[in-house]
């Protein structure tokens, strides 16, 4: 049994943002949720506090040897003020996943789920209005011990910060350009890369930069080990529509299981368009191209939902996708799901949690 | 120009460990270095402050994406009472290898040694006189933008904690046994693998802990792609002495180009001993045993100096090397790094840097 939920409200809540300047992730909260982990005793110590500063060790095994995980979701207000969470115990069965592989005490699900629920109610105020807004959620755990040398360490937090946000990329719905990768490699099977924690992360930045200095929104990555397979795209899995069939990569370890990912795929199913995982090599998606059977590229992630993609550079051959445009797919995908996460359509399949 | 060190002593110095007590990392100095970096800015404000908590936005990037990297190297006292640093600034220049694949800016080499170089000075009380004992120096620097979505971070600290260390391994100079992970990945190439950085350690953790499980102390790490040719050893690299010759996985991208590894290699040739940089398949070293040719196999790295491997697993062949017992070149170069470092024997290369 969980201890229950501790409450300290902040005597000093800030200004919210403009609508306008809310970008993404630069603003938080008033509140978080907090709660300790401690070898021999569980989780425990559960609590909503004010939002501030971490008093961490300068040798706190997190800073040092990164184990830690992370989720992100969203919270959503309905036009007559509901607020709506997307699949949020999808996103904690997958920090679970990741915590196993990182050596990482589990948390019980629908604790964390009542934790997210509990603190976005709280912050409810907070969760803009606006086209293309909502409030990002973000759990993570991580090592806390003060310690050097390489172990698990033996305490851990995890916590709840909320941040409202607006697009992620400032190409908001507009195809972006995405650079294929063939020289950094991002994960590989029997690595972390099915996993969201911090690493990959830092493993994708020097890729992401040199892109964006050629003038790319993202990074394409192909496999570690061939150079050859499709794997996912910064923070997004990817979507092709060759044929008339969608085709995207299987799960095979080293990319993330996304939940918008699952998502489209449930909804390709559902309207009865072919969708396939499977491997696919960068050269099928350009020889599609050649043949004029390439109709539409996407990115699928909880940040930006959808993603159109309207260029593609491999090796300095670039391919223009759609003319660039939004394809009709990409823009039945991003309507469903977000007419659904806003309440604006109806939810068939379960996936939103109303907590008020 | 950097600026000059400031310094504010603590008022609560604290009560030094025991030697028989320190174990490795669990015990931090009075004081610490740190300097903070700003875009536009550069490093600045280097200081020397009482230990103690960091205050971190929830937010801080270092904790989400893992932009981070760090150094280990350490401080000896000599018999007469001096301090000598071991090739600390190629502790330094490996850093700023490490920082520019993880965009972080790089530091002046000098003026970091010379951080280092005064903090210890200040604090060589803290180093352990007894046998296998220095004062290990973490250099370490992190991202600390209060932002979620990934990019590079714009503003960064550099810091440098001192701990007073015994053995790494329980076992101390005694062999140890290695599990040849088949399964598991820590890095490939093309990834972070060269590179001291938090996520490669955290991709180390579950393996780690499979092995210790099954009755080893360390995972012996087989390349990613074709998990066939042998990479390092946890924290060490690895040497082999098979039919008169050394023979030590070439620096291809995926390992750490370990400092002692290089000191190994310039004692070895110093002495006319024959020693190669190559890849290595564990096949290779599997037949040698079996014909008899496997004389020894050691670990490197600055923790545990040299660590003989007395036992290696591979898919559940286990052979025993030099009968379990240390070999003649593990002593001798053990023998050797650790009486130059603490002034016991000459220094004809220059490796160690008298502070005191
Ligand atoms: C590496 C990576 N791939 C894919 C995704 C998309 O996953 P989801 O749809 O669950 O947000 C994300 C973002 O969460 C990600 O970080
Ligand atoms: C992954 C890894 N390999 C090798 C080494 C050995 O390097 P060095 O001899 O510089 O300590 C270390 C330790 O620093 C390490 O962390």
């Amino acid at each position: 049994m969980m201890d229950e939920i501790k409450i300290q409200k902040t005597l000093q809540p800030k200004e919210k943002p403009q609508l306008s300047e809310l970008g993404f992730g630069n603003y938080f909260t008033d509140h978080m949720f907090v709660m300790d982990y401690k070898e021999g005793r569980g989780w425990h110590s559960p609590r909503i506090i004010p939002y501030g500063p971490l008093e961490l060790d300068p040798s706190v095994m997190v800073v040092h040897y990164g184990q830690a995980t992370f989720e992100g979701l969203k919270a959503y207000k309905t036009k007559d003020h509901h607020v709506l969470l997307f699949r949020p115990h999808a996103n904690m069965e997958r920090m679970n996943i990741s915590n196993e592989r990182l050596c990482i005490p589990t948390l019980d699900v629908e604790f964390a789920v009542s934790a997210i629920r509990k603190l976005v109610e709280m912050e409810q105020d907070w969760i803009p209005e606006g086209e293309n807004t909502s409030l990002y959620i973000r759990p993570f755990v991580f090592a806390t011990d003060p310690h050097l040398g390489v172990r698990p360490s033996h305490t851990y937090s995890f916590m709840v910060i909320l941040s409202p946000v607006g697009s992620y990329y400032p190409e908001g719905i507009d195809p972006v350009k995405i650079y294929v990768e063939d020289n950094y490699v991002r994960a590989v099977k029997g690595g972390l890369g099915y996993t969201k924690t911090p690493g990959n992360y830092a493993a994708s930045i020097k890729a992401q930069e040199v892109a964006k200095e050629r003038g790319y929104t993202q990074v394409l990555w192909l496999d570690g080990i061939e150079k050859k397979y499709i794997e996912e795209v910064g923070t997004m899995n990817v979507f092709f529509k060759v044929g008339g069939e969608v085709i995207t990569p299987a799960l095979e370890g080293s990319i993330l299981a996304g939940i918008t990912r699952d998502t489209t795929i449930k909804l390709l199913k559902h309207w009865g368009i072919p969708v396939q995982e499977r491997r696919i090599s960068i050269d099928e998606i350009y020889e599609a191209h050649a043949q004029g059977k390439l109709e539409e590229a996407f990115g699928t992630g909880t940040a930006a939902v959808i993603s159109p993609i309207g260029e593609l550079n491999y090796q300095g051959k670039i391919i223009s996708i759609n003319d660039g445009k939004t394809g009709e797919i990409a823009t039945r995908i991003y309507d469903t799901i977000t007419g659904i996460q806003t309440g604006v359509l109806e939810d068939p399949f379960n996936w939103t949690l109303k907590i008020k």
